[in-house]
């Protein structure tokens, strides 16, 4: 028997789940929709809870619908160490994104069961609540509830495009989940690591395996709504109209302008926009669309994110502008020790890494406020994610758990 | 008794079923959302039915859903005379656009039979079929299937957002008032009179209660689609980008710039657009908008319509576009004839008229091509239409279908 946890890493068996979760919600182009708290997710979870009971894991959920699916260890009065992300996609999201950290931390935990090893602390293999955010608005609410970096009460009453409620949604899953224990909102836990994909080029360029992730972005996200007048797009004058649309074309050349780095550092998106009543005929009177602001540097962020309100309001044209900021994430760097012996860890199994920056989000950035983090990329295909597209190999997939399998070991032995 | 029929008209009555039919899709904000083919329209049409049994009128209903309610004329064998308009709304339209043409032409019929005089020519008051497309694009397709300026076979297969054909909804509709004899599409008729609110703000200016259209002005839509490509809104450097929003507002802006003209006479607008994924952190892949371009001059429709192809084309950046020209009606003047006897039928009931042209389109268009044709205008308040605070009043509204009822018994008596 091998003296290594990392050895009992079925990269075949970790394929098959990937490819096996990646069914709940498949798309006819290769991709998967699978929002929060969709039919699909549902599925898809009741999935992972009959992997974890086949296993032996301890499923139970949160009041947010976290889910933890808990290995035993041998002190399990002990804090937890975490290992997850999120089962959740972008509404044309791929089959990787959030996914390998969920199925890549059941594969470590089957590891060590199958070494005839076993922790000193339990290991809770957790699926965050809404990392995506793409029916509630922001993301990563699962993790910002648990860590309280946002309260409960608050969240709850997001609402999506229906007017559903988070809190009805979370209680169509928890009734779906009723038989599962109930655990506290945001329990004391030793650490937490992640396995994500990349979703850029640096590691595929530079032809490494495993990336040792220094920090994320800073994020600043915002809800712009323009009120304009409804009129006859036949008969009202230039003059005389008080067009949402266009006063909202015009704020969003202007904010392009502004952000527009030479070194092209700066992520600046407007990835939703509606207009309503968005009729042909009809002048537009009510425009809403949300601003992704990213930065690696904390002054840059503020700075740009600043300029925001004025910029809309300065090219408001007739209309009205409001500015809802949602969420402001200043750029964080994870636990230096904890990057230490990932590397290490790495190392003794001759898996070669490098350092780097997330330039997404993941629910990485509010677990690293109350325990030590740390985050484990793969390459992913020419950084293509959030789209059906999204690729990686199995080699990757296998190299990844294999890590993420000895640092969670060692971390859940101490 | 009196020799005039006009002496009939009844402007409590009228504005009573006025009121009644705005009931049919009543919005809070006194509104009306009473979309082509939607059950609010369908319970409206039965109102009409009811409306029409009580005064012994013969309804009717031909393939495309267009609904005629008949005064039989003593020489029932002569071609009708219509009057009418059509009663859905935009989404967020108001109570009398539309309307007051087909609630005027019942209180017209209702007065002439009141007088006791019974016309030559039977008199056809008629609810065009979705003139208003907000739902199915483009409008007037009742009075354009009639006319057969466009032919039913295409026009069937329109679809709304929601992948429901014109076939299946006006199937739904058919199926409703299956008890009404089916009429062929398209009878000879002896002329059509329309009357409607003014939309604009020329009759309130100059004080004068009722309006002799002239013309319509010229009206060009497009289709335009943008093609990007989804990706990480943290992730993804501008350069890589293939952002279907950032492409689209481009051409948006360029747009408006070639129609900006300084005598603020060309009506240039986008009503609708439409995003996707439309997801605040994926930046867009696809990007619907419509374009409605209208002027009173023939080479300026031209001119201005046949830019938008190379204006797109110039402005798409790293995305592809594609522009579907929907429609092209060019400015078109009413029968001379029927101008001056319905400048004439208002001043022997001593109604000051003035001459003005239509900025809107109006199921008239079609007619246009097909019989001698008229419309009537009244005023309506600062000249709002498609929009809840849509406006007129009981007197305006009585006087119109005073010198309608005029002009529809000099009509049908030739």
């Amino acid at each position: 028997m091998s003296s290594r946890v990392s050895d009992y890493v079925d990269g075949a068996r970790l394929w098959q789940r990937l490819m096996n979760l990646a069914a709940f919600g498949a798309t006819p182009t290769g991709g998967v929709r699978r929002l929060a708290l969709s039919p699909e997710e549902i599925a898809g979870r009741a999935e992972l809870v009959r992997w974890a009971r086949q296993l032996g894991l301890m499923p139970a959920v949160d009041d947010i619908s976290n889910l933890f699916l808990r290995l035993e260890g041998t002190q399990p009065n002990l804090p937890p160490l975490l290992i997850g992300s999120h089962i959740d996609t972008q509404p044309t999201g791929g089959k990787f994104d959030g996914a390998y950290g969920v199925i890549g931390g059941l594969e470590a935990v089957e590891a060590i069961a199958s070494s005839g090893k076993r922790p000193r602390r339990s290991i809770d293999i957790v699926a965050w609540f809404n990392e995506e955010g793409a029916r509630f608005a922001p993301g990563m609410m699962g993790s910002a509830v648990f860590t309280a970096t946002r309260q409960l009460a608050e969240i709850e009453q997001v609402v999506d495009r229906n007017g559903r409620s988070v809190r009805q949604e979370v209680d169509v899953v928890l009734a779906a989940e009723r038989e599962l224990p109930r655990r506290p909102l945001g329990f004391a836990v030793a650490g937490y690591i992640e396995a994500h994909i990349e979703q850029g080029v640096l590691l595929e360029g530079a032809g490494i395996p495993v990336g040792v992730v220094t920090g994320i972005q800073g994020k600043r996200t915002f809800r712009v709504e323009v009120f304009g007048e409804e009129s006859h797009a036949g008969t009202t004058a230039r003059a005389a109209r008080r067009d949402a649309l266009a006063s909202a074309t015009a704020i969003y050349r202007a904010l392009q302008d502004a952000m527009n780095d030479e070194a092209d550092e700066v992520r600046f998106t407007v990835g939703m926009l509606t207009v309503s009543p968005n009729a042909p005929s009809v002048v537009p009177a009510h425009v809403v669309f949300s601003i992704d602001l990213r930065h690696h540097d904390p002054e840059t962020v503020k700075r740009l994110g600043d300029l925001i309100p004025e910029i809309c309001e300065a090219n408001r044209g007739a209309c009205t502008v409001s500015v809802r900021p949602l969420l402001y994430d200043p750029p964080l760097t994870f636990s230096a020790d904890l990057r230490m012996r990932l590397t290490a860890a790495a190392a003794r199994i001759g898996v070669p890494t490098m350092e780097l920056l997330s330039p997404a989000g993941h629910d990485a950035r509010y677990l690293h406020y109350v325990c030590p983090t740390a985050m484990i990329f793969i390459p992913c295909r020419s950084g293509i994610s959030h789209h059906p597209a999204e690729s990686i190999t199995p080699e990757h997939a296998t190299v990844g758990v294999r890590v993420l399998t000895e640092l969670a070991f060692e971390l859940a032995n101490e």
